[in-house]
């Protein structure tokens, strides 16, 4: 049976009371692919665009992001955010994003590393989008997690009795 | 050659000038995709979890976050936002979700767009994770704006120059 | 027929489109209450607590608020907000407090009035809880609103069709 | 003798220490009621406005809000919020709100609670002030608190020698 | 006479009414400086530290800080923040940071340039503290403004008569 | 050789990873100074305007920074803030300003305590502006801190190796 944590008896909306959950070291991780025009990512590599700014405002954006998850997501719970690393690569198609979140609170941060990589992406198109209008992006997951009551987890690796 | 309008000449990150732009009625759209398991789009058709709140709570943390760009894009301008549609389908692979923006004001909305539904794709996967951990976002795309100097355009109509 | 128009024909919340509506300057007002024990307002009154700071914080409070009706509100718009004031007055029963919000941009400004003099309200509460712990918020409501395409409004002056 | 510990001895305002006191499980309920014309109540009762957005919008504005209270009130903690319910009854006269919140932190979360049933009363009359213009909030209170030092308290049921 | 416009007859804090202000295009700039020991400067200029990072993080602090000035400072207006440039140059003493930020808004930008070169002088702090712990801000001023009703105005250039 | 926390091996920004540092009581202490011109002096001193909420406003802008430091620098890390006192004194080239900190959390305050005291400066400024457009913050620096690992610390009277 399906069950939405997220919702009570009588399907509302909660924040999930998660005050008997012991402080740990948690960590997540995920990723996202931006993909945008040729144009863009040779200007990005030759130099003829300067690399770091373009770089380091999708960064930056990515690690303001995942301290704003209670503000961005209703039922997301007000936690402690210990370490962000957010790194970008320019590749062929585009820029792939990754980010590890960490903290020593009461909730897991999935959320919270992908965030970071989804407004890292947002941040990426809004700087490229005056000149590839059809930048796009195409995927943005979790792909790992450790700590916590449900212990580690790496996606593609784990056969998940959840999925149908 | 590619101009990125929001590095200056010597490639410093800065919030383009638009104080001569013509506020005017502008409008954009964007779409997102979310992948879920079988499992949960069979839950939210059949109604064996609720499904208006948690369509509604997607809907609302996509609305709300059409107006935080500002907090959460170093560079984008400081712009009334003046209306707001965000719209959740559920299809046989996960929830499409579409946006549509619009301001009377100095600048374009796309990236209000663009953040409206990849915000709200973020909501449905915090809400989902509990029973899908596998799901996440497939696509997030402008797929149409209105207003403003450049003029009107639809993703797909229009050959754009600009890639390469 | 009533017509909520922050839903739409499916009855999903939005944000209304305010696009058209023509920038002009418009006010709103709006009073509460908090009953406290006679001891609060004696101590408020006599000067055994400093009177000022109490008054200032929630008028702080109260102005800070009107501002944050975007990001407190779903759908509220963004819209500026340019002049606000909040008074409060110690009264026999506690404390009575009243704001006036003025903008001169495309919405009515009722709901940052009724913002300002709730959140003062609550930061009044916070601060005597401590002594009172039965302080309470037993009034809330938008007094008179002038401008916009609606006209001016008092309450009790105006028949209202509105109320059943 | 009344202390308002919100100030210190030259009664400035003040954040009042709280790192001495000992992270426990606490939680707080408050309740509020807004009050509107029998059409809204008919309206939202026999479905001829859909019941779920209205009810949900103001549910998730209250649980947003319990998160916004160190950003509301200015001596407020930041402290963790570990779970949040709020809930909406629609009443003969208009709607009664009541809300729960629930941290392992160091202080109470009283405001927390008034907060979210306040709040979420605002986008109440947010929404439905466009049909009656006459709704307002006439009651918004603490009616329980626990945990803490200061140990358990229901409203109605211990005699406060605070009030006067 | 002084006039505290901020504040009314009564001495109680207020935003000031803009509302018959007219919007025109405003710019002001201003200073700050950072001073650190002479081997964060050395680092930095050698390269044995990445300069990227550190001056974009600051950079990107500041364009942030200007959009933030409602939420910081009480009694500033709500406006459109349309175009924001922050510069920092290592100098032998620390670093020098600059800013204009420019409106086509109702009232005068120069809290939003100051509140730019502050909080960019507030990130360069945090980021050389661990090596420094001695740094400190030793100046943030206005230095130009243009636009508005009182005109343009250059420090140093301008006898000011305000001045006792 | 200098080692920027801040920037992993590769020189990008991250916000370094506390999880395993202990959570204690520390605090941090910091003070800023406003130069302004005799005139404003004079009638804050005399009471030719209501010293009380200008001072007021300064303070509870400073005590609400201190909880915004996650929000305003990129790289700060979000911890719980169990305590704040903001004083301002009135001396005779302007105003200085003190701030203490406190928290029972993983990283010092020492940046939320300079925080506190810049913004309460900005917040002088922002109120005095109007009669003294001269007006600037001429100093702002971390005085003293204790708790932590690295222990106690009172600028001026600890050598401090760092310093080229």
């Amino acid at each position: 049976m399906t069950r939405f944590t997220h919702l009570d008896e009588a399907g509302h909306a909660r924040m999930v009371d998660v005050t008997e959950k012991t402080p740990t070291v948690r960590s997540a991780s995920a990723v996202a692919s931006v993909r945008c025009s040729t144009e863009v990512v040779t200007a990005l590599r030759e130099g003829t665009v300067p690399k770091g700014d373009v770089l380091a405002v999708a960064r930056i954006a990515g690690i303001a992001a995942a301290k704003k998850v209670p503000d961005l997501l209703p039922l997301a719970h007000v936690i402690g955010v210990h370490g962000v690393v957010v790194d970008l690569e320019i590749v062929d198609e585009g820029l792939d994003i990754s980010a590890t979140v960490r903290t020593a609170d009461r909730t897991g941060v999935e959320m919270e590393a992908l965030t970071a990589v989804t407004v890292a992406a947002l941040a990426v198109v809004d700087m490229i989008k005056g000149v590839d209008k059809l930048s796009e992006i195409v995927s943005a997951k979790v792909v790992a997690k450790s700590g916590g009551r449900s212990g580690d987890w790496i996606r593609g690796t784990t056969p998940t009795p959840d999925v149908g």
